[in-house]
C-alpha cells in the first residue's frame, strides 16, 4: 500500500498555550476561536457557511504516538485501565482529532467556530460539513 | 514542521465492492460491518464495549486528493458547485472518513458495527469512542 502521508491544510488559533489549560472537549459555550485555512484550499470553504456545525479534524503533532495502548483517562479516571480506542485521548498510534464544533462565521482566509478543545497552533488535517 | 505520516490500524469488511453500490453516508439500519484491527494495536479495543457508538476514521485510498477544491455533491446536487470543506466528499486534499456508527458487539480482533459507509477493504486509521 502507498504510505499515507497527510498535508496541513490550515491551523488552530485558540486561547490555550498548555495542555493544562485546554478543555478535554468542545466547548459548546467556550471562546471564539479561528481555523486559518493556507491559502491554496481557501476554495474549499466555499458553500460552508450553510452549514450550522463543522467537524474539523486535528494532527496532535506534539502527542505521544508510540506510548502505551492502554492508558487512564484525565477526563474520566473512574474508567480505570482502558484502550485509546475506547478514548478520545491525543495520544494513540495515529494522533488525529475530531472536533465537532458550531460555525461562527466563515471568512475568506478560514472559519471562526465555537469552542475548539486543542492547543494554538494545532495543524489541521481537514474540515468537514457537519 | 515533521511530515505527518499515518499508519494503517485496522481495515474496514462490508458488502459494498463497488462505489456505486456505497451508501454515501453511514446506516443506522444498514448491515453488519465489521473492522479488523491489526494484532499490534488489539489492546487499544479494551473498553469500548461499554461504548454504544464509535469515529470511525477511513483512508480512501481510492479518491482523487488532487482533484477540484470545488466540487457538485451526489448527495445534494441541488446545492451546486461547493467547496470540498461544505461536504463530506472523499474526494478532498487529504482523502479521510468520519463515520458515527452504532457498536453491535467488539471481538478480541476487532469490532462488529451497523452501516458503514465504504467500500469493503477500506483501510481504518483510528476508533475513538463516540
Amino acid at each position: 500500500m502507498t504510505p499515507i502521508e497527510l498535508v496541513p491544510v490550515g491551523r488552530a488559533r485558540t486561547p490555550y498555550l498548555t495542555v493544562d489549560a485546554c478543555p478535554f472537549q468542545p466547548e459548546a459555550d467556550g471562546p471564539e476561536c479561528t481555523i486559518e485555512v493556507h491559502e491554496p484550499y481557501r476554495a474549499g470553504l466555499l458553500g460552508l457557511e450553510a452549514a450550522t456545525h463543522v467537524d474539523v479534524v486535528l494532527w496532535f503533532e506534539q502527542a505521544r504516538r508510540d506510548g502505551p495502548l492502554r492508558q487512564t483517562s484525565s477526563m474520566h479516571p473512574e474508567w480505570g485501565e482502558v484502550g485509546a480506542f475506547a478514548l478520545r485521548t491525543p495520544h494513540r498510534p495515529n494522533p488525529l482529532g475530531i472536533s465537532r464544533v458550531a460555525i461562527v462565521r466563515v471568512e475568506a482566509t478560514g472559519v471562526v467556530v465555537r469552542g475548539l478543545d486543542c492547543l494554538d497552533g494545532t495543524p489541521v488535517v481537514d474540515l468537514k460539513r457537519a
